[in-house]
């Protein structure tokens, strides 16, 4: 399914953006005067291969939540019982990224991709747990191959349904208790970027575990060496399951042409393994904003996108790329919606 | 009215700051991981009198239109009948300011504080004309006193109006070819920002133009030397019917306790004067976005506001301030659905 789901992945369509660049000239308002939304629509013709493409609604923010066996090492002063907690209430919509999504009317989907707990079986959680929590990759590697592919594999099949069943934007989230420390362990092996430069506060850490959370990830990448140019193997070797299924979800959503918004640092670090497994996935990406996590700049800056927002947020879950969803539903509205200057009979300069 | 208005405009309520602020410190989320939005909420519950501070639902973005007797010099490519033509574009729905309302669902309000051309009778515009355009400020000051004080008249009307009929957060917009070089003499006169460095491209002039531009707004400071600490002489002097309006939009929303979300450098301009008639009023001032015009910067560091959004926008007519909407209305929602620790069992760091 992985092969199968890069192969489809192609480049944007040229004549469609053409056809939008054109079309932004004889809307009722300067050209240019919209920005960055008139670059973003004309992309996003190109991504869908039509002008203009489609409303990007509904929307959903798919959730994915695992457990990292790193935590024994101290990286964050919350108890690990916190990722599941925090599923429950976003399965009970008391979170964050509950309510940005009601503010934007986006759907919430929510998946245990690892948490190292036994959920409830409830309807609104998609239960596809590869195992339960990486292993401590200060120890060993965090995941096998192919505990990696099928995680992979699991963000594909979700963003497959929620495409089949009408989603036009995926908006990536994330849940997972020290999950912060392999998103910088994966961009630090994928960018060459030194440990020290990637590894943020996290929620908010002390400087004593700050030290400590470089120095594990120092020590993970000495003792793995993980090559960037085999992103399955270095997703194993420091990533995480919900990583590794944002990776998934990015390469399903490309294979279908549709947008993906990222959040903060673990989407970031997700796509950059996505990119690296599908070069072309990059065209697919829109970047929410920029996380506090230093590890998200360098991030963005090695697949050379800008993002939207820049709020000082580092809460994750997907609360970000939600607030960024209106403006880039936005962007595409403007070349269904608005006038030209022949339709409404305004004068040209 | 505007005396008395003025008079009601008080100082944030510091209780419901202390509130605000010991709420997000039980919601489920790190404390501070919602960088801007924890502050704005704080911020906009001192304003409300309140935590929770009301829902922003519905919004109302109230575009003010008006013509500008400096466009027989020169000062954009553009001829004057497009106010009047987008106006009707506005009514008929057709703007890119109408797509973005609809996006985030938020009301339009047209009002013709002083459009050059009789417009015709419609229930969707507000027929409020003071004057049909201002007066040429390179010959003689652009508004006598008394209309000045009937135009902002006009838009502290407007905001009861809209406050009255239920809107809980106000958008500014606005519509008046030419007008970003009154805009620009404003900020100069308000804040002795040299010209230069204050005028910009508009809807994207030539360098020739904008050349003429900055001599112009020269030309008219040099002639009428208005006094900073009489912002409604510096209006009558070098603005417009559209400035002064959105003037008196702020003060009658920040009288209301009504947020206003700034939109680019016209609603910049007309703040500051607004301010420099009520300083208290800053208290209801959100600057949406940070507009190409690089009076807007000068304009937002003289009123100490960070802008939400930074997308190169440069249309103007409410734009940025609408996709700024739903991060405000997302900041005072997480005040009023999101979980806390206890009440969703999560266990504290």
């Amino acid at each position: 399914m992985l092969a199968r789901t890069v192969g489809a992945i192609g480049p944007l369509d040229v004549s469609a953006m053409d056809a939008a660049r054109a079309r932004h000239g004889r809307l009722t308002k300067p050209t240019g005067s919209l920005g960055t939304l008139e670059e973003l629509s004309i992309r996003l013709s190109g991504l869908a291969g039509v002008c203009p493409p489609p409303l990007l609604d509904p929307a959903t923010v798919a959730i994915f939540a695992g457990d990292h066996g790193v935590h024994a090492q101290g990286v964050t002063p919350w108890p690990q019982e916190v990722t599941a907690q925090m599923v429950a209430n976003f399965v009970a919509g008391g979170a964050v990224v509950n309510a940005f999504a009601r503010q934007t009317g986006a759907q919430v989907t929510v998946v245990d991709v690892g948490v190292a707990a036994t959920l409830p079986d409830e309807a609104k959680l998609v239960a596809a747990k590869v195992r339960p929590g990486t292993r401590d990759f200060t120890v060993e590697p965090a995941l096998t191959r192919e505990e990696t592919e099928r995680a992979i594999e699991v963000g594909i099949t979700v963003a497959h349904q929620l495409v089949d069943g009408g989603t036009r934007v995926l908006v990536t989230g994330d849940m997972g208790i020290a999950n912060t420390t392999p998103a910088a362990a994966l961009i630090s092996a994928f960018t060459g970027a030194d440990p020290g430069r990637v590894t943020g506060l996290g929620t908010g850490i002390d400087s004593d575990t700050h030290t400590k959370k470089v120095a594990v990830i120092r020590k993970a990448l000495d003792l793995h060496r993980p090559d960037p140019a085999d992103p399955i193997g270095v997703l194993a070797a420091v990533g995480g399951l919900e990583h590794a299924a944002l990776a998934g979800l990015i390469l399903g959503g490309a294979a279908r042409r549709v947008p993906v918004i990222l959040d903060g640092v673990i989407a970031c670090s997700a796509a950059v393994a996505a990119v690296e497994l599908a070069p072309d996935a990059a065209s697919a990406l829109i970047a929410g904003h920029l996380s506090v996590e230093p590890g998200a700049a360098v991030a963005l800056a090695h697949l050379d996108l800008d993002p939207l927002l820049d709020l000082g947020l580092r809460l994750g879950e997907g609360t970000g790329a939600l607030l960024a969803l209106p403006i880039v539903a936005s962007a595409v509205r403007v070349l269904h919606e608005v006038a030209t200057f022949d339709s409404a009979g305004v004068t040209e300069k």
